[in-house]
């Protein structure tokens, strides 16, 4: 085991786009896994939408990073020491490794994964928290029937790009919304959706009304904004929005700067209901839906698309680019 | 049967605040019901926030009153002359008479009702619509359970005014926002609310939290703005939002100046729900909530409260009140 590690650590709290002067980097050595711990050096860590939110004071649905702490992020790894039962070294595990090289700390979530079964970079992808979000927020929130349509915005980002094959799988009218034509024609081609909007060039009022000319059943909201405001204006009665993410909103500096979706009473109109839903309630059944992703993957159904950046220093620039939407597919750093 | 009454019709579509211009006033002779029609003297008219909504062009729950049309509105009154089975000159019935003194149509949606065993303003207000919304907007989509927190907004209103009775009668704390301290007294000292927060003189956010400290499981929302708000930032796990309506929006003259709730992504942070509803869907239940309402009405468990006005050309001064929130309890034009 190498000595001293690499560690990206939360420097201050921000207001908008965190900036390099948000991150720390130490280099602390490497302790030794007390008992019931263990030690793992982390080869990919999950670059995700809802950092942003851990980085603040305040309350929600998990405790915020503490200044000085390192930051919070999922990843996937091997074993180089272990004191825990069940656990030995060699063995691969996912978890919230944090955004450093080496985690050594309880294995509290963490499960052993199989690189034969399937690539490191699935495990934090479609096999990992964002297909267990992209599963449970579709299915168990959102409800889809056979022949319904759903939309789905962010359709080429890590989550919205599972969301829509499943919505497929499903027997359902998948449509997406993404930033360019060339994304879009990912989301078409190579995702398999009906159709998907293109919000950087189209009106996306009308651009929802021309692709989901029966209404909106299903909207999963990645994003917030107008492209909410469009969904909630071509709801279908008793349509479901699923709140996933609002990724248009969540580098504004103050609530004075956030908006609301100003027709959110199309909720009344449609008699429909929007709800928010956090995939860490659903643990008990990650199993189940990893068994059924994997199983479509190996039936050719579902794609998985992973965008990686080398380098554990260059997390605070890799952020920024989710938040620009530069990724396709999900994006990760190999460490 | 005199042979010349008096019609409130819409003269116009408005932005904003309807002004009197918005309405004409006609003078026609009354007609003499075709087959299976009816024709009501009617007694009294209800004033309703969704009056606004119906007044506007574009999509909604419910087809826009045509210009030059005598304006909506439910009422109560006896039948004067009779062509339609099941109904006789002399019985009093309820429906969507029209803001008129005289009614002659179809016998669709109308009840017929027995001014014995209620005084027949209640058949406008609890055993009526108003109850009605409040019945099945509580207990079919806020679900309450015994012992959770009821917030409600326009507790001194028609709709609130129920609702926050219903949810003490289910074993609910239940927490009403009013504006003024002689409402609130109202709310509390005599519909038996637990506590009521003066919206007008306290900062609303601090006073969810006081109200409710266990935080807010059902939030009844006739209002929007900066109250629903409110309620989203004190939200409770898996809490429920029930919108029915948004009275501090109805008059926005677009949507522009509309708001959204800026913090509608605590429903993420609380697996929370928002619900929009339309009383119209459970037409088939409507018998079943005006006994149960009938039956807590005789046991002195609820209250009706009904704010009476003078004459029908009284009425767009009485709408615009029924905004400005000067009414308590059901706000009706006595013809």
């Amino acid at each position: 085991m190498s000595t001293t590690e690499t560690q990206i650590r939360l420097a201050k709290r921000v207001a908008g786009l965190p900036g390099d002067d948000a991150w720390s980097t130490t280099h602390d050595a490497v302790i030794e896994p007390a008992e019931g711990e263990i030690s793992v050096a982390v080869d990919y860590i999950s670059l995700d939408p809802a950092m942003r939110g851990w980085m603040n004071e305040g309350r929600s649905y998990i405790e915020p990073v503490e200044l000085g702490a390192v930051m919070r992020a999922g990843g996937v790894g091997k074993i180089v020491a272990s004191a825990a039962d069940g656990f030995s070294a060699g063995d691969y595990v996912v978890g919230m490794t944090g955004t450093q090289t080496h985690y050594t700390g309880p294995t509290t979530d963490f499960m052993k994964v199989d690189p034969e079964l399937a690539p490191l970079p699935h495990y934090l992808g479609t096999l990992g928290m964002t297909g267990m979000t992209a599963y449970f927020g579709l299915l168990d929130v959102g409800k889809p029937q056979e022949g319904e349509t759903v939309l789905v915005s962010a359709a080429a980002g890590a989550v919205g790009s599972i969301t829509g094959q499943i919505a497929k799988i499903k027997g359902c009218r998948a449509v997406g919304l993404a930033g360019g034509a060339e994304k879009c024609r990912f989301v078409i081609d190579e995702l398999g959706f009906d159709d998907c909007i293109d919000y950087k060039n189209e009106d996306v009022g009308k651009a929802v009304r021309r692709t989901c000319p029966d209404r909106v059943d299903v909207y999963f909201d990645n994003v917030g904004g107008g492209i909410l405001e469009a969904a909630l204006q071509n709801l279908n009665t008793k349509g479901r929005i699923v709140l996933c993410g609002a990724i248009s909103q969540y580098n504004a500096t103050d609530i004075g700067s956030s908006t609301g979706p100003r027709n959110y009473m199309n909720l009344l109109v449609s008699r429909g209901t929007m709800e928010g839903f956090v995939v860490f309630d659903y643990a008990a059944r990650y199993r189940e839906a990893m068994a059924a992703m994997a199983s479509w993957m190996n039936a050719g159904k579902l794609r998985s698309k992973e965008h990686v950046v080398e380098g554990i220093e260059s997390f605070p620039a890799a952020l920024r680019m989710l938040f620009a939407g530069e990724n396709t597919g999900k994006l990760m750093i190999k460490v």
